[in-house]
């Protein structure tokens, strides 16, 4: 049995969503747009569905758009308008690109990964539209101050409103991997979209959503059937939805205690890589960071090179994010923190999950050391 | 048990598609991008699943975009051009919805619903880049004269390159209807760009292709990580594409003799409901015509009470496609063949599948009989 701690690129399905799904696979496969009543069943429990998730977001389930996942729901918020975006330096590829399909601002983000709410005020132009800033980061688990943004949008909007300038101003947010360790109220975080994406929680792949509130408007990518009140078009993912539906449920019922526990176990991992290893850097805010996420990097060390000596022992972790790592460019959140190229290619991300349990910390804590220190004994000879 | 005659709405998914699917949701759930061995391997069965894909189709893997269902794949090859496109006008809704994004022609079809080849060369403009004609239309099942259309765009091209004309001219086909049925291998048709969708072929929902020939340019609608050669961006639905390699080579496996089973059973309906009711008007091709396809109406007959008197028989048919059905408007392929509205709206569409057998469809003749004469004798009181 391998220790796999790398939950932030993908996650085991929970066997729950997958005894969910399967019925409609088989006895319940009907198209949800055929009037027979089957049919009609399976259109009511993909809607129960949506609206359980609904509930989870504090939404309503008419502003949803179910999608193939992350990366297309964030390229369905960043359509519909013209002018100017602001994001940040260390969003996922997929923000990075739709943002460069636009007019763009990056912030830049601190030494820990966070951004200044007043640099995003300082990037709105009257012609910006969009905002688009992750809950947390996927590489080092910055959480940013989301609703201390919102509040200064509203803030513009206001004035805008007195100058007469019509342009909206939307903020989105890629809640990817905060879910489940993070509260995703829409009301709450303030935010006007919001990205999930269900492989992250336990959940099915290739399957998404975009929450955009009603006063939203948004310009379909994929058109046809005008399925997901015309936003997205296609025969729906009855099964997927469904999966997610429990799998998010199932995320936000254990978020509170499963923070707690995880954040519990990667202390105390950090804590016994930091004393084994001192030179060790560790990176991402101390308090605003995600439970479950551990970035550390080794100065002069090869993080390849870790990988798989981890992997020779059983333990499974990431270097950087796993898009970034398998195209061998190093990773631009690390460089946007100022990491230097001697420690950024050092670097390893461990994110614990559900099966991540004590005596797995404490193995995991031994193979890097051993790893680490081997690697370290190599280079002296 | 009902007797299901909608296959051209959904299928259930084949069990051994199930199986083939499984292990991806639990043992083997990583990020096919991941560096380890265990996901290394599941990037190797997902460009496996691919490859072999590719081989029913005569193409490369490296040809096929996956993606979320026909709709998408449709609006993938409707992307990255500007310029004049070409259709006809009993084309899908997504890919009448796409080409209204461009300046477009709809080349009017016969009172069969066959396009003829010579009016879509009359269609072409200097500055069409785009001919996109389904294969076989999903409400009346007739299959066009592909190889023909691509014969004379060969011409067409070869007189752009002596006029110095650079524009491309591609020849895509949305197959989502005809796979399974009828022949899909690309060099056959002769096509540049084919849709797929496994959900018709008892594949899952939500997972479909786009082959494109290696010369076509396509624009990426959704961009992020790059997967899919940066066609189509995010985390690849590894379950989803092993299961539809596995409904696609069963499919295919089967055509010639499952076309021959369906063509049988249905020219039999056909007899009987004709031979009882001989005011009923069959729709679509007589020889050019999907093997499990039945159109048929009933002047004067109100089509949904047909339905639900059906499904009160434990018969499941549709009125028209299941997407326009669900929208209460009369079907654009019906006006298109120039069916009177009295007789479009006395529509069924029976289509038939693995699961349709011989009794299945004697059971089904005398309750559509039955229904029918039940609605006739209503209407004379």
């Amino acid at each position: 049995m391998s220790i796999y701690l790398d939950h932030a690129a993908a996650t085991p399905l929970d066997p729950r969503v997958v005894t969910a799904m399967m019925p409609y696979f088989s006895e319940a496969f009907y198209n949800p747009s055929s009037p027979y009543a089957p049919a009609v069943t399976v259109r009511r429990d993909y809607e129960a569905a949506k609206a359980k998730i609904a509930g989870v977001l504090g939404a309503q389930a008419g502003e949803l758009t179910m999608t193939a996942g992350a990366t297309e729901s964030i390229n369905l918020a960043f359509s519909g308008h013209t002018g100017h975006v602001v994001t940040t330096t260390i969003e996922h590829q997929a923000v990075l690109a739709a943002a460069a399909r636009y007019d763009h601002t990056l912030v830049a983000v601190d030494a820990h990964g966070r951004v200044d709410p007043a640099a995003i005020k300082d990037a709105i132009r009257p012609d910006t539209w969009l905002i688009s800033v992750g809950l947390a980061n996927n590489e080092i688990g910055t959480v940013q101050p989301l609703v201390r943004i919102a509040e200064i949008m509203r803030g513009v909007r206001a004035e805008r409103l007195e100058q007469g300038n019509g342009t909206p101003l939307y903020l989105h947010s890629d809640a990817s991997q905060g879910v489940g360790q993070v509260d995703v109220n829409v009301a709450r975080l303030g935010v006007d979209m919001l990205t999930l994406n269900a492989a992250k929680i336990y959940g099915p792949k290739q399957v998404g959503l975009l929450y955009a509130a009603r006063s939203v408007e948004l310009a379909p990518q994929i058109v046809g059937g005008g399925q997901e009140q015309g936003r997205r078009s296609g025969t729906e993912n009855v099964a997927g939805v469904i999966g997610m539906a429990v799998a998010l449920q199932h995320a936000d019922a254990l978020r509170k205690t499963e923070a707690h526990r995880l954040a519990g176990l990667r202390d105390e991992l950090q804590k016994r890589l930091l004393a084994a290893l001192p030179s060790a850097v560790v990176s991402g805010h101390a308090k605003h960071r995600l439970a479950g996420h551990l970035h550390i990097s080794f100065p002069g060390i090869d993080a390849e090179r870790l990988v798989f000596g981890l992997e020779d022992r059983g333990v499974l972790v990431a270097t950087g994010s796993a898009c970034a790592a398998n195209k061998g460019t190093r990773s631009h959140v690390l460089t946007a923190i100022g990491l230097a190229a001697d420690v950024a290619d050092g670097s390893l991300r461990m994110t614990l999950g559900k099966s991540t349990d004590e005596a797995a910390i404490h193995e995991a804590a031994s193979s890097v050391i051993d790893v680490v220190n081997t690697e370290i004994a190599r280079r002296k000879r």
